[in-house]
């Protein structure tokens, strides 16, 4: 038996209960409105119970396997070791493990990419709980190139579903774009959405046709069919989508997919942001095909060129990357239409790359930013976030927190999907003094994109780091709706807790 | 007092009981889980307290007023009238009737554009209930150029938001288009579509950014902010759209807008529908920028010659018409694509409209469907339904489907939005025979689309017309969740019951 355990064992061996008996008596003790979890005694037996119907080496107590699961080193919140981790196969064997879950009232997190920001999938505090390791289910079950859908497991990663369709030689894509290595399952959860969101919508458009979900009681559903649209009732797929697990967990999901289309890629450099909105503004309100559309901060730009991971120099100012899609003539219209507009708005160096490995190359050093801000620390951590607020007032959001972050000397890059007012701040954490720094900064920023009718964030989710701000944002009647559907749902709160919803306690702009 | 209630009042009268007493009264006589609403003598109470509170000529139970409320010439569902007929003018007029509805637990029904096909706003049988009218509450609260979005009342119609931007010279639009005089409560209601679909998504893509929403407790809420994008858990906005008006009446919503493009229109002939199909999806899957593209069957076709609407004569086959995008240069390059690959799959008569005028009157004949069809049977009524597939199965469907029609003698057209494989059947009734076999050959048409894993309705929704197919297309577990929420957030079911979820009774399969 791992360390975690030890002394649950030993008490159950002292006291020869069983875990039933012990779920009541702790049940007894607690008389407040938060759910009574299963004592650890009683999760000792659901591990041997769950030990006993998984093969060998499916069921993990291994300490390490647990810290992989509950922790991420992107996340700088509290999270808590979950009790044991079992890697689920299919559909069947997620329902064994909630009804287990269900029998002695334990938490259960689903895991499949771990690449989440904001401590989604973490152990609850003080219990542990049940984590679902869905990284193996990773399947294509089918594709429909004439309906441009298809059926995947909810483990697949979004890259490896491009990857599979492009050497299949099927000429379509799926176009959400969040992190390398995140997953439909994950996907899901977080409703994310990436740098071609401005093109193609977010996780919350109609990208999932419908979703296989396992609910809190164990039952198996399908939200919808294959068709491509349906008006039969409000669609339960989206109730799942951006719920971060808390409502079910998603085993398998039908995709829609786009048109694969060539694209050509541009940059220019503005003096300041403003201008670069504007430019954006104009550009997606005359319908020129953009597909992505970046803005990167002077800070990220010197980033760039001080880590030698590009052949290129840039101009060190405020910049954006755009990628456009169409037919060559298409995209020789569009980059024309762009340059005029662009200096229209005192757009300086543009650069349309002519051909494709030099598009390929000027975007890649977009996804360098990243990287990039990280190889001028060695050593290092970043703490990312994002929010998103109203296109128009995106500049006034950028200039004030690079203007904060200065004053509070962080170092930092802004990187942002500019034509969704949304954007990133990555933070440079070197010891206890930055970190707080960083996390005030934090709160401040989203206080700022509040201010500005904005989000808390445009797609990284809530998790645990950014619940506390629910309220404030939304308002407390639709965060009592959320909580409604969640305890109709979920009536003994055991699906991921701890997250998205505020802390019962959590009042509008108060601060841990 | 009007017709209806003279009873109710002479009952009152004569017992002198408080509305309050009949309630209970009737509560212990009905102890089944159905829900107790008002007796007749409490709804009286009910509208002389909504009469106090609202301006003379606001509340009416004029008999011909409540029938426009409740019956839709259009729908040949069981419909009952409404109590009284309310005209709200503000969030807070609704707030107002919801707190009587709550008080004396009478179900409350909103109208806005009565356009809906499926008897989406009849009263309650047996009880009534009251009706909140919200057509004059239509105006646009404010346009957001820069940021592509706009703020409007429900009551305003998606035809009259597009003339009011064209009119202040906006180069946007919005996308969603069903049926004409549909108002954006309606089109929220419903989760409608339309066909501009194939390019821009339906209701229950991003199009609406937030609403405001009057809750069945009578609170307030607004479901999110501006912000393009957000991932600040699952989207209680999606809840309400294709709700039907069953969890919350939408007062207020942002919608969020798109470029008005230059267009032109393209029509061709086929042999079959299956060959035009194929057509659409090669074009489609190329990531042409297709608009729209209609298919009408050669019975439409030859209803639009006969009618005499169209000065111009097609040839009566299965057409496809489309609507593609972009700069002149696009255009050009959009039509030569379509011409190539519809006569690779044997397309006759390719013509493209040499210019605008040309473009717009090809669209018109497009537009003419309905009434091409009516103006063939002077006198007639037409039972419009709709279901769709799976894009590949659709040829399967329209085949069988124009074989069904014809076997049983029923004058039929068939027009869809093809590139969602989403069709409607526009049949002719003349009689009271003709109107029970037309209402087989619905039930036949949804049965063959759930066999080709598609939906009984794919944007008309549900309303009482459909409710019977959602075990069946859905599962029980997904429907038992969809009425878990409702539950939840209406727990008296006061929000227009007895549309969308199927009665208690309705088992897979089974036919009225």
């Amino acid at each position: 038996m791992p360390l975690l355990a030890w002394d649950v064992e030993h008490f159950l061996r002292l006291h020869r209960l069983h875990p039933f008996w012990c779920f009541i008596w702790n049940s007894r003790r607690d008389s407040s409105i938060t759910p009574v979890y299963a004592t650890k005694a009683a999760i000792i037996e659901a591990i041997t119970e769950l030990e006993a119907l998984f093969p060998k080496g499916e069921v993990s107590t291994d300490s390490d396997v647990l810290r992989a699961h509950g922790f991420s080193d992107n996340s700088y919140h509290p999270s808590a070791p979950h009790s044991v981790v079992v890697l689920a196969h299919s559909t069947e064997d997620v329902v064994k493990i909630v009804k287990i879950a269900n029998k002695y009232r334990i938490p259960i997190t689903a895991f499949s990419g771990g690449t989440s920001l904001e401590g989604h999938f973490g152990g609850t505090p003080g219990v542990g709980g049940i984590c679902i390791d869905l990284s193996t289910m990773d399947s294509i079950i089918s594709i429909n190139e004439a309906d441009s859908d298809m059926v995947v497991q909810s483990g697949a990663k979004w890259e490896d579903i491009n990857h599979t369709l492009e050497d299949q030689g099927i000429p379509l894509f799926f176009p959400l774009d969040p992190g390398p290595g995140a997953t439909i399952g994950g996907m899901i959860g977080t409703g994310c959405s990436g740098t071609n969101a401005v093109r193609y919508g977010t996780a919350k458009a109609e990208w999932f046709l419908n979703v296989t979900v396992v609910l809190p009681n164990g039952e198996v559903i399908k939200t919808r069919r294959r068709a491509r649209k349906s008006s039969t009732g409000f669609d339960t797929t989206k109730l799942f989508i951006g719920a971060e697990g808390t409502l079910g967990i998603v085993t398998e999901a039908t995709l829609r997919l786009a048109p694969r289309l060539p694209t050509s890629v541009a940059t220019v450099a503005f003096p300041d942001v403003r201008q670069a909105v504007d430019a954006v503004t104009e550009i997606l309100n005359k319908g020129v095909p953009i597909q992505c559309v970046e803005l990167l901060d002077d800070q990220m730009m010197g980033a760039i060129n001080k880590s030698g991971l590009s052949d290129r120099k840039y101009a060190e100012m405020d910049s954006l990357f755009f990628k456009f899609q169409g037919s060559l003539e298409a995209q020789k219209e569009a980059s024309a239409t762009i340059k005029k507009i662009v200096e229209k708005y005192g757009g300086k160096h543009f650069q349309a790359a002519r051909d494709e490995k030099e598009a390929s190359d000027l975007w890649q050093n977009r996804k360098y930013a990243l990287w990039s801000t990280m190889a001028l620390y060695p050593g290092a951590r970043a703490w990312t976030t994002d929010v998103a607020v109203p296109v128009s007032r995106l500049p006034e959001l950028v200039l004030e927190t690079k203007k904060d972050l200065a004053a509070s000397d962080i170092k930092s890059t802004i990187v942002g999907h500019v034509g969704d007012g949304n954007f990133h701040a990555i933070m440079i954490v070197r010891n206890a003094e930055e970190l707080e720094a960083v996390r005030e900064a934090v709160h401040r920023l989203v206080h700022r994109a509040l201010a500005l009718d904005g989000t808390c964030t445009g797609e990284h989710g809530v998790g645990v780091g950014k619940k506390e701000y629910l309220v404030e944002e939304l308002g407390p009647g639709t965060v009592e709706l959320m909580r409604t559907i969640k305890r109709a749902i979920d009536p003994h709160n055991l699906f991921n807790p701890g997250k998205l919803y505020p802390d019962a306690d959590s009042k509008p702009g108060s601060h841990h």
